[in-house]
């Protein structure tokens, strides 16, 4: 179990829709495609959602420090 | 005791359920699976808490510097 | 998969027009000259959108901290 | 005296109680276990404060750069 | 292609004037005279604009980290 | 004249009462122990200021990236 | 010209007086001593402006990262 790291959560969810709450209190849906150690996120067919309306913004790369958690939950 | 470390307290709650506090004022709670240096933090059955609302958000990578502070008392 | 990295979705991006939110809350569109791993960003025949009104910058520096996301979707 | 280091008056705390007040307004006071150079803190039998109500923590790990200062006098 | 950096639409600007957003919302033009890889900027003969008011003020070095993206286009 | 660095004024005032505004607009005023690179600082009979009221802290480290800056002058 | 760095500016002006912009919207004027590359700087003999108010501070740190930049005409 000592073996485990962070990012391991992100990394198995490759291909996978993934959610983010961003610092701005956006929060954005999409397939997560690549992460790296500063937790960029590339994502695909991605969907913000910003008090009550969703807007399709398609391929998107996320800044890391934007970012204030990611949930690999459906 | 010199040989102590501060992040000795988050890795003895391996496991365990953990309770954070981040810095746009939401609480999560949630299992602690993994940490790293930057206090990035892999949760499991985490939720978060919000103006008396609790959202079940599954499994979360919360990023390190959006924490202000862990607590490992259950 | 697993090589796939989080800039090669603006890397593949270069030469077309993205759409770049940044933290101040405005929005920028222009066409992508270059990026660098800070997510710097060049970008020629750009235009920021605030509240409604669309302003001509042409070539401009866009710093990377000052970036939400990029969307690379037409 | 050229060799005294800023950290060594919270190294001389260990095991003693120390108050910190965070950058999000809220103090925290606990006994100190064990710290590093960026003032990560392990605090033990830790309380919040907050708009005159306290709150018992436990066993806590606050982020260094939540910090504003800690003083060690008790 | 790709050989072309982010900073380079700032280099190839030396000498000309430039037009600098900074994140308190101020705007800044000026003659670029050198810049470095922080973004750090030294203008001569600037001027700083902040609600419809104009203020001279000569000889600057501009921190990186304040600026939101420039502008080279006159 | 070229070979002075800025933390040369702190340097000097080792020992004696200095005063430091902090981001979060309060002031702090205390004897100067210690310094390091980050400008983090310990100071001995220490004070808060905030709104006309003086706190006494006693012994205290303040985290460098909450300083603003630091006056030597009695 | 392509030599040129951007600190040279304030290299040019020690001894001089420069004005300096913090992001918490004060001023400072004085004499220029010394800086460093995070654009630390000390001061001699100098003043804050705040709100039409004027007060001296005589011998001051300024932490770089409060700056948002530094004039040097006079």
């Amino acid at each position: 179990m000592n073996t485990k790291r962070p990012l391991d959560v992100l990394n198995r969810a490759k291909g996978k829709r993934v959610y983010v709450v961003l610092k701005n209190g956006r929060e954005v849906v999409g397939e997560l495609q690549a992460l790296d150690i500063h937790i960029n996120l590339w994502l695909e067919n991605a969907e913000i959602n910003h008090e009550d309306k969703t807007v399709k913004v398609g391929s998107i790369l996320i800044r890391g420090d934007s970012i204030v958690y990611v949930s690999t939950t459906p």
